[in-house]
């Protein structure tokens, strides 16, 4: 049985099946991030984030937005989980016949971000491949009382996402702003119930939360933030790279939100049982199912 | 100006000069690990060993044993800073027409290492590639007593290596156990003025030491410990993948080390005025100068 029929959610499963964790860890593989005790307040958040030639940008974008995406993919993971990126190592894989002011254009990407975010870059690997593969691993802190993961919705929590959705291949996935900043003011002015970035399309991520806080959601295709990029609505719901955070409130704080009318922050539907799945009120008030899906790499 | 006209370690050069780094980190590249503050008795470690199907291994390579080389490379480098690995991110680049058994072996062997050592395999990232790229981060631990850099050397210290030399790349590079019980044994018994795994050769790695020292050192072609597979002292001296560790003791633990008798540390030289860069005395008693040089990428 070869890879692609099983995909890339039932390898991840099997491989899980597989690990056992000590009492350090509070959450491993299955959230944005790893979490792991660290002192009395705090956790620590680590992630990883492998970009490839020919997957996640081709051979003629410009390397600097190569480095940049890297490093924001995994500030992004951090930001899901309520923390704040602190340290990476990056794992470069490259031809030699590459130009060195190539390499230094993506070291110069994640430098940008590096700064920006108050990142120390501490170390690395390089090693040779005929394309180009850049591999980030972040380490992070979280407040315990900010952390946030998939597993916290409840039936009547509101679902919110920042931004709009759809279109990213056409170039906001080389160049946009881990939402960083509004994770943080979420965490500090609200108790989000689940977060997660949408790195795979807002249906399939949603699904996550689904899944890990056993319930469902019912959608409006109304309230759906739509790109300017987005071609329509099912762009929106199943094309990857949105980077934008999803996230669940209970009623009394989403009303809190809404009432601070911050454009940046969408409501777009609820939590309900999970008897129902993922729900979709159309514009012409029917409800429809959909399918928990979106990009996979097999 | 191509990546291979200024070679790896150039490269690497270039990216150290831009990265500033805030008080929190220690040691930042270029060392076998980074060093970040942690709490009053201990460090963080984190580092990142990046492996290549076509460089690291090959398609017929036993899938097992890339992903034990891939933990393994990563544990020598926690074990050559004296510490205590802990967590393992691992990014995983596959072809989705690979069978699942594959990618499932791949992961029982970093289980395997994981288990042994007791480290959590907390996380990790997947994504498509015509050939196999495995990443392995790894977050550890060290007591700041037992830290152990490349840059302590001091003139008169004695040279050592653990068990031999060459000849790794006819199966040792695949199957080699990661010395963390010896470097355990060595912070806890003694103090290592500096120590670094050697990964791309003895001449290359001890050179590391050498400038981060601002030192020079004498070998001893007589006593440096040949592998059963080492062709010759050349072999020995410049061909990568041992995972051994090199480490130097001051004059009286060094007497102290060689008194308990132990095969698998062996005295190789000492450490003289960096002004006679890297020395060899060979069989005849002829002293030749080395070039510090071993395996590169690029």
């Amino acid at each position: 049985m070869l890879i692609s029929k099983i995909g890339e959610f039932g390898l991840i499963e099997r491989f899980r099946k597989l690990i056992k964790l000590d009492a350090s860890v509070i959450k491993g593989s299955g959230d944005d991030c790893a979490v792991i005790k660290f002192d009395r307040d705090n956790y620590l958040l680590l992630t990883c984030d492998m970009i490839v030639e020919g997957v996640d940008f081709t051979s003629r974008t410009d390397p600097i937005l190569i480095g940049r995406k890297a490093v924001a993919i995994s500030i992004s993971d951090i930001a899901a989980c309520g923390g704040t990126p602190r340290y990476l190592l990056a794992s470069l894989a490259i031809n030699r016949k590459t130009p060195v002011n190539y390499a230094e254009r993506i070291m110069q990407g994640m430098l940008s971000l590096a700064k920006k975010y108050k990142i120390n870059i501490v170390g690395g690997d390089l090693s040779r491949a005929e394309k180009v593969v850049l591999d980030v691993s972040m380490l992070g802190r979280v407040k315990k009382k900010d952390l946030v993961l998939r597993s916290g919705a409840k039936i009547g929590d509101i679902i919110f996402v920042t931004g709009t959705l759809g279109g990213s291949i056409l170039g906001k996935h080389l160049k946009f702003t881990p939402r960083l900043k509004e994770a943080h003011f979420l965490v500090k002015n609200f108790s989000p119930s689940a977060m997660i970035d949408i790195s795979d399309g807002l249906a399939q991520d949603l699904g996550h939360i689904l899944k890990q806080s056993n319930i469902g959601a019912r959608l409006y295709a109304d309230l759906i933030p739509q790109s300017a990029c987005a071609k329509n609505l099912a762009d929106a719901l199943y094309s990857g790279e949105d980077f934008e955070l999803l996230f669940t409130l209970a009623p009394r704080q989403a009303k809190k939100l809404l009432a601070k009318n911050l454009a940046i922050f969408q409501p777009i539907g609820e939590i309900i049982d999970k008897k129902y799945g993922l729900r979709l009120v159309e514009k012409n008030d029917r409800e429809i199912t959909l399918a928990q899906e979106g990009f996979r790499h097999f």
